[in-house]
């Protein structure tokens, strides 16, 4: 009797073949690149003239929007996929939801509950796809997009309650023609899962390269092995902090877990206990050895 | 008055070209490698006779040795280098001292302060030379010695008290010819350092290893930025229980250094402070961008 009604399909809206990507950026950006040289209708908005008019000399984007009159830069498209920072969606997902009210809504943020809520929220969760890419790099930017950024990569799928399936299959359908491995995943899951597997590391790599400025240690002081640990120091703080902050419950938590293992290895070290340092080290290992085909072999 | 009295030029003692390496590991194997390509006379000891027979097989080395008759085995060397792990080398240098008396003696140990305390204790600080190849991987033994290994790979060399120059400039001409870059160092500044630039970033990736294990996060589950920033993890526990427990001291004040920085995200996570997340994010950003040349554009 309180069944939710059927929602209409609503991929129909618009020309079945024309994807709108707002924010032009590292994922955005790639996307629209891998999306173009496949022959998908592209229509790209940013905030910054720059980018829409490098993206349009590339011949990426068919047509380009600064953002300021979302309905006419969106009349066309079928599928809008925002691509700004995770901070930026909930204010842009209630005017995408307003502007496109056909449009499947999708993102690519890298954190799911907020968004979801946000979706919610503006009234278009039958209508929205959640979607994080496992791909990025330590640069930013439509500079920095690439062709071939998402070859492999694992990509989290959140639709909204309510989405139909048809709507769960287009999205699937865009990420596996770039290349991509979409995964279908609760948002508290996904939240929770991302915290320990990607913003953990962040934050550590982000601690140790504070630490080692403090110290007065140059990075090209640093073996191959102590370069890949920090390599994700050179993030965007614009992008991680947004992250950090929307998942800061989940990241707590990740963090109070690596203190207790660091605590310890330096109780460890002041007692000189070799059986208990070899004891993380070893359980590290085994949890490192399960994994450890794919990588390559070099330093 | 006091001046020590000149040192004879340790390096005419054996057959110039014959260098014997004690332990065919990973750093030891893949220097043996490298030098005989380059037609350098190579004497192999390893305790293990499989690796042994295996060095004779690739014709890496010329003569084998179990290491049991030491004077026997160095005979022929002018230059004796350890590549036995940290915590094994000052039982070996007395050995090796006493066995090659007049031969120059070098290591290759991620430590520097123990292994020229135990070269006095022996009594041949003026003909030892101690070095460090940053170079190294996870993986560990003969089967992972590979040619190539040091290819402009920083090395520190940490010359005794009395060695002559002709000493260290036989030891930097051996790391010259495999294509490192050999640079001098204090034992004291060097084990500092290396807390900082080589050590803290491996008891980090164990703890981060050790936690993820605990909370069920397999190392499949990360994307390209997590990886890195774990792939120490997997490293060899009986060659790292041993430098972080020689280097403790050193190891602990860096292990402090890295806790405040995380204290410092942790309280900012809890407050919701942006501002502080920005500014730790920011410094690591910094640090990091010092240093981007050289780095693959790719994550």
């Amino acid at each position: 009797v309180n069944e939710p009604s059927p929602q209409p399909d609503p991929t129909p809206a618009g020309d079945p073949g024309t994807v709108a990507i707002v924010g032009l950026g590292l994922i955005g950006g790639s996307l629209a690149r891998d999306l173009a040289a496949l022959g998908v209708g592209v229509v790209g908005v940013d905030r910054d003239p720059g980018t829409v008019e490098a993206a349009l000399l590339a011949g990426v984007i068919a047509r380009g929007h600064d953002g300021a009159h979302l309905d006419e830069a969106l009349a066309d498209a079928a599928v809008v996929i925002l691509a700004a920072p995770v901070g930026a969606l909930p204010g842009l997902i209630e005017g995408v939801s307003g502007a496109a009210p056909r449009a499947l809504i999708s993102d690519v943020g890298s954190t799911k509950r907020s968004v979801a809520a946000a979706a919610a929220a503006a009234g278009c969760a039958h209508r929205f796809v959640g979607a994080h890419p496992m791909a990025g790099d330590t640069a930013s930017g439509w500079a920095a997009a690439r062709p071939g950024l998402f070859a492999g990569a694992p990509v989290w799928l959140c639709p909204g309650p309510g989405a139909p399936a048809s709507a769960v299959t287009r999205i699937e359908a865009i990420w596996r023609q770039v290349g991509a491995l979409p995964r279908t995943i609760d948002p508290v899951a996904h939240d929770r899962l991302l915290a320990w597997s990607s913003h953990l590391p962040q934050l550590v790599a982000s601690a140790l390269g504070t630490a080692l400025a403090g110290a007065g240690v140059a990075r090209d002081l640093l073996g191959p092995g102590g370069r890949d640990t920090t390599r994700l120091a050179a993030s965007d703080p614009v992008v991680w902090t947004d992250i950090l902050l929307d998942n800061r419950d989940q990241v707590g938590d990740a963090v109070d877990g690596l203190l207790q293992s660091l605590a310890r290895l330096r109780a460890a070290l002041d007692n000189g206990d070799r059986r208990e340092l070899d004891a993380v080290l070893q359980a590290a290992r085994g949890w490192a050895a399960a994994d450890l085909e794919g990588e390559p072999a070099g330093p």
